[in-house]
């Protein structure tokens, strides 16, 4: 036995970076195979995405993860090392190989290179045929297949370009954080008591206790406010929706933004223009909606904005409209854009009693006058309904809009302790049972707010899919918890 | 009614960047002061982390996101907007609060600038009492206090500088993979069958039908490999771990990565040594571990390797050992400073019925001699004990330990599907139900690896915190469920 302080030289061995075989060429990316000298070697790996046999040759189009490279087989044994035969011999489709051979300029083929003379190593079994044809260019089969074998399907180049687009979005986003002195959070997703509101929560058994998975990370971003003033955090929430329709999911990802010191809603919302503009940026700059052919939005450095009591007007709703419905946002969405160049649009000044309960009153909304929500209006130029009882009228809250879908809810909170109970009360809940939370409140924190961005409804959005589904790589709803 | 088409020119209001008072300056962080000209006007904003008052003279510490500014309120009416006095008034502590004052160099001074004249608005009501004593510089309160006023004691600085460090964690780790050619994923947490093993999972009931809380994302690491090559996901996993330990949290964040077309573990240990690397470089920029005076570690170009059976002769253990006890990983972290003078020591080669099904077996490792695992050793050279029956030995997958402890589980998994059929079988297991999960590998995978990093473990041991619920803001475990 050799004691702890001796080296045992021959078996430690160092975990270093890449060190190819002297007798093997680095690997090629498909990307970078345009820039590779003709005549020179490369290796190439990746899957087989198509293969073509014409009479004495075959065309392998491999894909990895950055494109396409032609490579060109020849007829003659010893073209692939899988079962012999003199005719050229590529392994199936979706096969994941390794190609070795001759970079050649050839102006028809894709980037004007390809590979000739190649040595062709199969990595795995022969694949099965897919369950869709990846090669073709576009997916022709119907969302439930997709869905149903999604490992296979996202392979798809329009679709895994679909997926870059949510991912640079997340890097954008928090670039643009980073750099305005946000922390990331994680915060937990299991949870004692719900978030939002009492239905719709999944529930959990806690080692034998009830818990619930968590609807938002609302509580917790706010009690950070406390701690590092802007924070953000990235991830799932969970909402059980009972509904079956293209925007709700049961798992969805939440970029969820939280800062203090804010006079109102309207610094919630500068920062919120900034965030979309930096995802933009990311999303242009990944270079995966160039190849979808959509057009990444212009943020304008100033987003419209609409009160509620206005927007209802604009689109011709009844005053006494306790929320938008989807026509409604159509319409806004259409008139952000024809007046003022904008696929964006804020509506703000939500109705009070229809907003959660930590949603801060708007300013000089005033309490509400005698009459339930929906009742008849009041004097108000625009005839605004009545809000809570007791309450203001009106929020500092907004949704904003982007090609005339709902895209992100955010507002001004309570920020005294006593506001927050007499919310609570007034909706008839009791202050005890937000205890924790509430504590934050009890010992000091300031003016503050935040928004929550639904990552797929951007994309959806973004890329032009109907149904949120067709950009979640594995979606959860009323019907799927498989694959 | 006006038509959609017509701009309310009135009530359209834009959402821009901060657009500050003419009357009042910008908002200065505490940071800044320094550097802020004598004599000027500032306007700080923050909490009121002490105030201490003497006979003439108060003086008032605000604390900021960026760190402490000393103000000083001498005697007269007017200094704080509060409750009338002719004695220099603060608001109490954690009261939040806006300062309006004149930069005033004072060498005595944090930063050797203090603020004078100033006018005192306090942002939200007087502050009840802390829990704990947050102006003080460590926190004394046990575990258990702290933990149940999470909300305030995080925002005492050192407790808010562990966070600091997960956080520039986390950038490190995708600044890192992203240079590399990573995509990140979003994988549900919300699935149908147990990831892992069916133990320590968390039942949910979905729509009144069973489902679980993901155990890890592996299962979708690997699927998304076939599609990216190269991915990684930050986010929460769930144990329902019926262990009190000071290192197991029911839910705790797992920093996952998995890669294609490596030859094999060694490949997936030097992108994990390229990812500690940045993590460490990212700590170091944010300067939270100087100001907790912590050591960051320097991670070596190349991490140390033990294979699993001369890391048991090292440490004396028995050679039939199935894992390394904790008092062995800390003989290995000991053993990997003093002979090496790394931090990290990774042990590869575990035995392979010890790991889950998906784990690659070593190459050459070859079947097991007959006997169970724990049995006589065979003719190896440090007696290497059987592996599962028929299979091999030993597997491509490691531990890395960090500083003695065991922070990464990663390594090389199979690709071909027929192995994963036999692998799943061999376990006494259906294939059948693990369906959709196969599938990727029916359809051609590239031989590849991961690792998961538990976050908490990471900052625990860095700051050198005893238990991983003193850096988790609201750890869940067997006894804890809120805040």
């Amino acid at each position: 036995m050799r004691p702890p302080s001796q080296t045992p030289a021959t078996s430690v061995r160092a975990a270093s970076g890449p060190a190819a075989s002297a007798h093997q060429p680095a690997r090629t990316l498909a990307r970078d195979l345009a820039a590779a000298l003709p005549g020179s070697t490369v290796r190439l790996q990746g899957w087989v995405h198509r293969r073509r046999e014409l009479a004495t040759v075959t065309f392998l189009v491999l894909r990895d993860r950055t494109g396409l490279a032609q490579v060109v087989v020849r007829s003659g044994p010893g073209s692939w090392s899988g079962p012999g035969s003199a005719a050229p011999q590529v392994p199936p489709e979706e096969t994941t190989v390794e190609v070795t051979g001759t970079v050649t300029a050839n102006p028809q083929a894709p980037g004007g290179v390809e590979v000739t003379d190649p040595a062709i190593t199969a990595l795995t079994d022969a694949a099965e045929t897919p369950p869709v044809e990846l090669w073709r260019p576009a997916l022709t089969a119907a969302l439930p297949t997709l869905l149903d074998h999604a490992a296979v399907a996202w392979r798809h180049p329009a679709q895994k370009a679909r997926w870059e687009v949510a991912a640079a979005s997340l890097r954008g986003f928090r670039a643009t954080l980073d750099a305005a002195g946000f922390t990331e959070i994680c915060t937990p997703k299991l949870v004692g008591t719900a978030t939002e509101s009492g239905a719709n929560v999944f529930p959990v058994d806690y080692f034998g206790r009830p818990a619930y998975l968590a609807q938002s990370p609302q509580f917790y971003k706010q009690q950070m406010v406390g701690v590092f003033e802007r924070v953000y955090e990235v991830g799932p929430v969970f909402r059980a929706e009972p509904h079956d329709t293209v925007r709700h999911l049961a798992e969805y990802r939440s970029l969820d933004v939280e800062l203090g010191f804010v006079r109102d809603h309207r610094d919630v919302l500068a920062v919120l223009r900034d965030v979309l503009a930096g995802m933009a940026d990311a999303v242009r700059t990944a270079g995966a909606a160039e190849r979808l052919g959509v057009e990444v939005p212009e943020v304008p450095a100033q987003i419209p904005v609409l009160h509620f009591a206005d927007a209802l007007v604009l689109v011709g709703a009844p005053s006494d409209e306790p929320d938008l419905a989807p026509g409604h946002e159509r319409a806004l969405g259409e008139w952000a854009l024809a007046e003022h160049g904008s696929d964006f649009v804020a509506v703000e000044g939500y109705p009070l009693a229809k907003r959660p309960f930590y949603t801060h009153p708007e300013a000089g909304s005033g309490p509400a006058p005698d009459g339930a929500l929906g009742g008849v209006a009041g004097g108000e130029p625009v005839g605004r309904p009545a809000g809570g009882p007791g309450g203001a009228r009106w929020s500092n809250s907004f949704d904003l809009l982007f090609r005339g879908l709902e895209l992100v809810t955010g507002g001004q909170r309570l920020h005294r302790y006593a506001d927050y109970v007499a919310a609570l009360e007034a909706r008839g809940e009791d202050p005890a049972s937000y205890a924790t939370y509430l504590a934050a409140f009890r010992h000091g924190m300031p003016p503050h707010g935040g928004f929550a961005i639904g990552l797929e409804r951007w994309v959806a959005r973004l890329v032009g899919a109907a149904n949120v589904r067709e950009v979640t790589p594995f979606p959860r709803d009323l019907h799927r918890l498989v694959p």
